[in-house]
């Protein structure tokens, strides 16, 4: 890490590594008897507390010491939100290890090469991953073992694998005599690879320091705002960028903390929900959606969730609504990245804020929102000059911070900072009180004339029409302004609009020379294996489409 | 500092310092326009934003690097809370010198101890401090300049100091093109002394990577619990360990921030409550007596307030019930000290308490609390072994965590620790839900036949009688027990008790060996400058008080 200059005076306050191991010690010193609910693959409830979960994340430690992991060895979990995760973040990460975070929803030759990349020794997995498993240990070099996250009486009877091993068993043969190691908090703790559309994922390596802020930063009343007095249910994957933060945050307050399991439906969470009296949780737009559709088709409601931060994408506006208002939920509109750990912003109000009417409060809620203390943020064209804060000008969003990566893991991608910041990829506007919003990713943003074009924004006034059901917008070449937008259609089953109806229902909700140039309806839009759709597949496929001239 | 191992794997994210200069330079960038509004020494109240704050303090940080002031220079503050005194907390500290906060209600010939102690080159002094600082400025051999903090028209026409400077001038003749120098975060950043009962004041160096870690953690909900959308008012000196961290919590959050300069009596606090709509405030328990007596003799409410903490001396019971039931204001007890930057614990129920019974809380909530992550504390016997935590066994209290001092500025005291842990000079129990209670002082506490007696519980006692004005307990020698419990007490003027019925006051209120075995009744208590009772003064006087031996 780079040196700063010392003062000639230096603090005289102790010495301390900021380190993972110290937030489930603390959970279990102070909150012991706190627990922590999972919904099982197995198919049952299961639940104990901080100390328990102390206790076996402690044996887990000495069984991987056991097994041979040493200080910055890679070990990997394939695995839903549950316990035996959580119990591998703290003793994987503890014990100076790297855990490496897989999302079991990618193809098998990607978790093969991510394995391989990260040289992972070992690889933990969820019961129902086992033909994952079976499909990429041929290829896996690396690894020593895979350990099956169940008891005994679930192991397969026989399997291709010959280093299967199960993880109840390694609990069992390994005692808690074990103290986490203190060594500098740099050190790496956990990896987590980014699927870009393009090239080979790269991985965002995080050390204990920056795990350490994160959680402290995000847990603050303006970022997910978690206290003791919270059970939190983290539907978002402990796969995916640690589930943003919570496996950390949530044993640092003390909070109750219920996991969902496989079991994502608006059925099930609404029981868990329910069942646990949850009154906080996090996850994407689609989940919500899953859960309200659940809740209002039983005409039910919720006796105790208060609080949800939404992020991975734009919470729709109506969503938002109907949780606030129907429900009296309050949303936290949240952004950030894998390269962020991946909290960046959230939007909650200040005390000026507070006091606008609903309608203009609202229209605040709908911004990704400020930085949480630690982050900075900055617009800039694409000739990297700064842009004005005021709300309206779009320009390529740009952050530093504690949390946000300096490189990638061995790094690939080489040099990926601009004069010290990291270029999110995404299109921004900041308003005049630090409000920021995306319009849209950088290289899907359409270029018309030298001003900046939010597909974004294009996309959600064509989906507030009643006959579409999905819509893209992408720039194609155009004589005079170099790009335009062109809007590809697919229609609601049965439903019919012209071209000409489409086009009309964008007046007055734009400006006049945002318009689509031209509409394609087509069956289909080309969607990736992480459920987002592929705009560079549609430009390939429209880039000979010729627009209207008028 | 110490150094800890590297892992083989380090992380890549970004290296940045944690320094207060972050602070203000981020409460200018995203909450801006947010107000700080000033009760001045000059009488008027004084508003003005975090990006006119910014800004002074840059050009007070560069007049202070023309005036030859460099990294780890120690500068002073004399001063109430105002918007003057914050910007020296940042000029100083983030220009890299130490802010040496100064207590101007000590003696001249103390505050003259410190001043030259810690070599201050400057004394930035509120105008109505001019008395003190002409009687210690011939003692001061250090400091080459004091500088009042008001504008020209408030210099006095002639003054016995040839080195007065006025802060307003040395504002004016600065320009704000200074950008905050980045350094490591180990380095010093402020310092204050604690004026312990006996020997000379020690001064606790904090550096900036402990205030920062301080603020993080203090603003966290189960902390202070600071958002965007609270107005704060800060009771708590700026001059007193950083007011408990809250004049660097609130820029951090971009909350609006009141000061209420020089006048803390309860007029004038409930009409900046009133007036600026506080929702959060933070002091000793006697200042909310004051504004609680102004409130009930006018008839009052509040229209805002919302959340307090309190903190310095425990408060009493009734007041907390007052606070809570009369005025639905969360009342928050914390605990902490000087040389714990300042905050070790604050009391907040997590979700099993919250679920108890309104009596059951109101006990919880009357301790001291839980631990905000990064402390750690434990209770030990004078053999150093640790004690149970079950609520009633006492111990000595210690603590360890990054906000907690190593050693004093200087040495002053030696090595202070014990096996690494800072021995608070509290006597305290700990729950087995982790909730700390403080018991009283170390070298307060009886020891009875190998058992200890709280004196503030009896004190407590006591004073609930009607008849009791001021009640204080000490230890005296006892030929069987060792020490045996004497209660002093000042009768309310009027009133009549005897030396029987308070003893038989005590009964079923307490273990029936606990009861003091005398009482002696004065006509007042000896009383430090600080306004707490002197109990070695106490001691000595009674050290051969003869106890009725039964």
């Amino acid at each position: 890490m780079p040196q700063y200059p010392e003062s000639p005076l230096m603090g005289q306050m102790m010495s301390q590594p900021l380190l993972i191991s110290n937030i489930i010690r603390h959970a279990d010193r102070y909150y012991g008897k706190s627990e922590i609910v999972s919904r099982r693959v197995e198919g049952d409830i299961h639940r104990y507390t901080y100390t328990d979960c102390h206790k076996r994340s402690r044996q887990l430690a000495k069984a991987l010491a056991n097994m041979g992991i040493k200080m910055g060895d890679r070990v990997a979990s394939i695995a839903w939100n549950g316990y035996r995760h959580l119990e591998a973040y703290y003793a994987v990460s503890g014990s100076g290890a790297v855990l490496h975070t897989i999302n079991p929803r990618l193809f098998p030759e990607q978790i093969a090469y991510m394995v391989n990349h990260a040289e992972d020794q070992y690889v933990l997995f969820d019961m129902n991953f086992l033909p994952i498993i079976e499909a990429i240990a041929p290829h896996c070099s690396t690894v020593k073992g895979f350990v099956m996250l169940c008891g005994r009486e679930h192991m397969p009877a026989a399997s291709k694998l010959d280093n299967l091993l199960c993880y109840e068993e390694l609990i069992a043969a390994s005692s808690d005599d074990y103290e986490w190691p203190q060594f500098d908090e740099n050190s790496a703790s956990s990896l987590c690879y980014t699927s870009g559309t393009t090239g080979h994922p790269k991985g965002a390596l995080y050390s204990h320091r920056s795990t350490l802020l994160h959680s402290y930063a995000s847990a603050m009343p303006d970022g997910l705002n978690v206290s003791a007095r919270d059970t939190v249910l983290p539907v978002v994957p402990m796969f995916h960028v640690n589930a943003w933060g919570l496996p950390y945050s949530v044993p640092l307050v003390g909070a109750k903390m219920v996991f969902p399991g496989p079991a994502m439906d608006g059925k099930s969470l609404y029981e868990l929900f329910e069942q646990e009296q949850v009154t906080f949780s996090a996850g994407v737009p689609t989940i919500w959606m899953g859960l309200l559709t659940y809740v209002a088709q039983n005409n039910l409601t919720f006796s105790s969730f208060k609080r949800t931060v939404i992020g991975g994408s734009a919470c729709p506006p109506s969503m938002m609504k109907t949780l606030r208002h129907q429900y009296g939920i309050e949303v936290v509109h949240a952004w950030g990245m894998t390269e962020m750990s991946p909290l960046g912003t959230a939007c909650t109000l200040s005390v000026r804020q507070a006091a606008l009417p609903e309608d203009a409060k609202q229209a605040i809620l709908e911004k990704q929102g400020h930085v949480i203390f630690g982050v900075d943020m900055k617009i800039v064209g694409d000739d990297g000059r700064e842009l004005p804060w005021d709300g309206k000008t779009y320009g390529n969003l740009l952050v530093k911070g504690p949390w946000v990566i300096s490189s990638y893991f061995k790094d690939e991608g080489g040099d990926v900072l601009e004069d010290g910041w990291f270029p999110t990829g995404d299109v921004a506007t900041i308003d005049a009180d630090g409000y920021m919003q995306i319009t849209d990713r950088s290289k899907d943003v359409i270029k018309s004339g030298g001003e900046w074009i939010s597909t974004i924004e294009l996309e959600n006034i064509a989906m507030s029409h009643p006959a579409v059901q999905q819509a893209a917008c992408i720039g194609v070449l155009h004589p005079k302004w170099d790009e335009r937008p062109l809007l590809v259609v697919v229609k609601k089953p049965g439903a019919e609009v012209s071209k000409e109806e489409l086009i009309q229902f964008y007046d007055g909700k734009i400006a006049k020379w945002w318009t689509p140039d031209d509409i394609a309806f087509v069956e289909a839009l080309p969607i990736g294996a992480t459920g987002k759709i592929l705009k560079n597949k549609m430009r390939e496929q429209f880039k000979d489409h010729k627009l209207p001239i008028a």
